[in-house]
């Protein structure tokens, strides 16, 4: 919904002079020095961005370098009231770094190490501002492994991960950030300095902070260093992939694996739109006439990874796979998973732009859920294309006007309809993108009341001054203190 | 440390008469009937007490039925100030269930229902009451495993797992027991009721307030309903016994299992006075000569096993085992096992009264961590004995006075020396008995300041008249209301 929830009416002020305390600046300038204190139009339009299209103009942008920097930073700001914005590679979906109501942009680039990786305990520790293949890199050469893998991981970093609560494909088995994060260091909005968890497995030390944070959308505090979990690195992997003569048997096979007891490491799904938009794209060896594919990839030791295979797909047979094929060379399976990787620039081609909405079900609903959408798409009269992590009940859910002529509203009530099929399957409206901007005022379709005032009155008791990301997450009618053309 | 914390000097007072505001009682009683609001002394003295040797007397014991009641209650308690501390088997380490302030003991045994075993998604839905071993069995019956396996699972309940975050032996493969909690259904102390997580394994709308009930020892809310994870049941699993001369070896061996990317379902570690003491109590095929010994067990598909089993075997035997045996039939592997969980009774033998420290530290620190616990023992000249979940890190040390006539002191002295050498070793003072009673004044000193100052703002939050489970798990000089004779 972003383009909906983004101001529309606003002009556009005067953007050369920034609009910041003058005594808050002198503040900043001698903490960060010029260097770091960055107030040009050029640089504060770099950070005015992320990946929702969400544009907001911050005063400055502010590139602390450690933890008690950041700390100063706040205490500033919180003195002054300025809102701060923590924000890693902007990646983010739903708006979650884009400086609504102006203010600073705190930039973590700064914060970039990764201060060890230790392979007796299996953990690593990191600043934020890490970009996570880099991390996925470090670790994989000690023969670890590091299983979230957000889509843009090639530029994201792990600082956004956790703040969002990134997913990505290995879900299925391993779960998301929020599973790999054992403790936090996170700077308050007073410029306190916390200590969340610990480097032990077992701890019951007092309440669990470490999740309050992860996922809090810079909301609470500011990310400075993380305590991550590693695994053993899989010896090896094999991926493979089943074509289904129509979207429903596809569905179905995935609650099958499930409950047959396989737990895969990947289980993607597209529908035939996503397949022919890629054999359109690139020659990815997918069946183009298929009516949807799942692309299945196991991992462990070699002998289980045959056993695991075998009995995928028998499962896929059973459930009317029309063709399985193991992906036999390395390169084979590397092509596969790059057409994956390839969906969302496939679809520009069959039309220029696209809405997404990022919904989870149960997995066991999944069918449901796809015949729901279908019959949305009749409805509404709009195309919808899905693909995603069909097994972890992750569905990404493209939608667009079948034409130019075709009436807006369609488009808007297709995607409320989606969120309320969702909702009545018992799913969720945010799955691994974040709420931020875009779902702030959807928020309260999948909470109850009391659950969602309980989040807001956390959020009052850390953040008092309401200085940390405001806007986000919760309803409000908060926009941009400074739009930009758009 | 709970002899030292629990009140010395307190004076039992008449324990006839209830102590409960007049109106307060009226309304307990009419939204319960006789039957579910217990004043007898019988009935209160049953519920003064839990398995970390607290105890104190409530006013009155509350049997709540449903949420709507635990709801209604809470409301009135909250009006009239009644301490209310939630109560599941009372099989807690820790004094997390004792009634330190008087008021209502809120007994959960009426909340049992599994209400579902979701074997397309792979969950359970259960009720707080429900016993841990009940839901093992129900979830097994159906090929499917509910990990987390506390000791006192025989008799302790889900409800109080999750208030405990209670750990086991198979943390080291699968984790504990907020890894499988997905969603809770808890009741504030304002008597609202709200709704935390969800059904999906991907789902980012607001923050994670699961976590934040999750081992929080009843002090913020209480627990009616939990969505539980569960996996495929593990097809096979075997046992591997390792026995060292000395206690260095067997601790070097367990961080040297993991270094290598083997991680065993369980992989528990004694030493050589738990050896003894087992083979005087029951004949437990241990060799009772060796320093120490390691009990592995392996989980998986059968073919996966074998290669597990022989790759342990060969990192003993580099470590320096003398004694390597996998237990063949099944009957043998349950003996070992046995006798692992008779440790504590066997001790009992040894010595009448011992007392326990539950501590933790990252996996590689264990050798180190196991010399200072016999530089501690010769020191302090007292007797010092560990066991546990040596995997995770987290090692069991029972002390005791070396004979009757040594100075009580040097127990307490040697206590806060081990909790000392476990903080010094990146460690936790508590890893899963929960802090309670027993440690609430030194939860400090494994939190800064500030971290732990924000607990209590959020307890303060949650909790504002500070009705539940008051004197428990922050530093506190509340002693027991109505004290009972030793």
């Amino acid at each position: 919904m972003a383009r909906h929830d983004l101001p529309q009416g606003g002009h556009v002020l005067s953007i050369e002079i920034p609009n910041m305390h003058p005594d808050a600046r002198n503040q900043f300038m001698q903490l960060l020095g010029e260097a770091h204190y960055l107030e040009s139009v050029e640089d504060r339009l770099t950070y005015a961005y992320d990946a929702s299209g969400g544009r907001c103009l911050p005063e400055a942008v502010i590139c602390p370098q450690h933890a008690t920097q950041v700390s100063q930073i706040l205490s500033v700001a919180d003195t002054y009231r300025i809102p701060v914005v923590p924000r890693g590679a902007g990646s983010g979906l739903t708006g979650g770094s884009v400086p609504l109501a102006g203010g600073v942009v705190m930039a973590m680039h700064r914060l970039n190490r990764i201060i060890a990786v230790d392979t007796d305990n299996l953990q690593a520790i990191v600043e934020p501002g890490v970009i996570t293949a880099k991390l996925h890199a470090a670790v994989e050469a000690r023969g670890l492994f590091y299983p979230p893998d957000p889509a843009s991981m090639a530029f994201c970093t792990i600082g956004g991960n956790i703040a969002e609560n990134a997913g990505g494909m290995r879900a299925v088995k391993y779960g998301v950030t929020k599973d790999f994060v054992m403790g936090l260091e996170v700077v308050l909005a007073s410029g306190e300095i916390i200590h969340t968890g610990s480097r032990c497995v077992k701890d019951v030390v007092g309440y669990d902070l470490t999740r309050l944070f992860v996922g809090s959308e810079g909301t609470l505090g500011v990310i400075t260093r993380a305590i991550l979990k590693l695994l053993p690195l899989p010896e090896a992997k094999q991926t493979l992939m089943a074509a289904f003569a129509a979207i429903d048997p596809a569905a179905q096979t995935v609650a099958a694996i499930i409950k047959n007891g396989i737990i895969p490491a990947t289980l993607e799904f597209m529908d035939n739109h996503c397949i022919r938009a890629l054999a359109q794209y690139q020659d990815a060896g997918l069946p183009a006439d298929a009516g949807a594919v799942l692309l299945i990839e196991v991992d462990g030791k070699p002998s289980q990874i045959e056993a695991d295979l075998k009995r995928v797909q028998t499962v896929c047979q059973a459930n009317g796979a029309i063709d399985v094929q193991v992906a036999g060379e390395k390169a084979g399976q590397d092509a596969l998973w790059r057409s994956r990787r390839s969906i969302h620039a496939a679809l520009t081609h069959l039309r220029p732009k696209w809405e997404e909405e990022d919904i989870a079900v149960p997995i066991a609903r999944i069918p449901e859920m796809v015949r729901q959408l279908e019959a949305i798409g009749r409805e509404r009269d709009v195309l919808i294309v899905s693909f995603g992590h069909a097994g972890d009940g992750n569905i990404h859910v493209n939608i667009a006007n079948r034409n130019a002529s075709a009436p807006p509203e369609n488009l808007s009530q297709a995607r409320e309809a989606i969120l309320r099929a969702t909702i009545a399957l018992e799913g969720r409206i945010a799955a691994e993108h974040g709420i931020g901007l875009v779902k702030r005022n959807q928020i309260g379709w999948n909470l109850d009341e009391r659950t969602l005032a309980l989040m807001q009155r956390i959020k009052g008791l850390l953040d008092p001054n309401g200085i940390l990301n405001p806007g986000k997450m919760f309803p409000s009618t908060v926009t941009c203190g400074r739009e930009l053309p758009s």
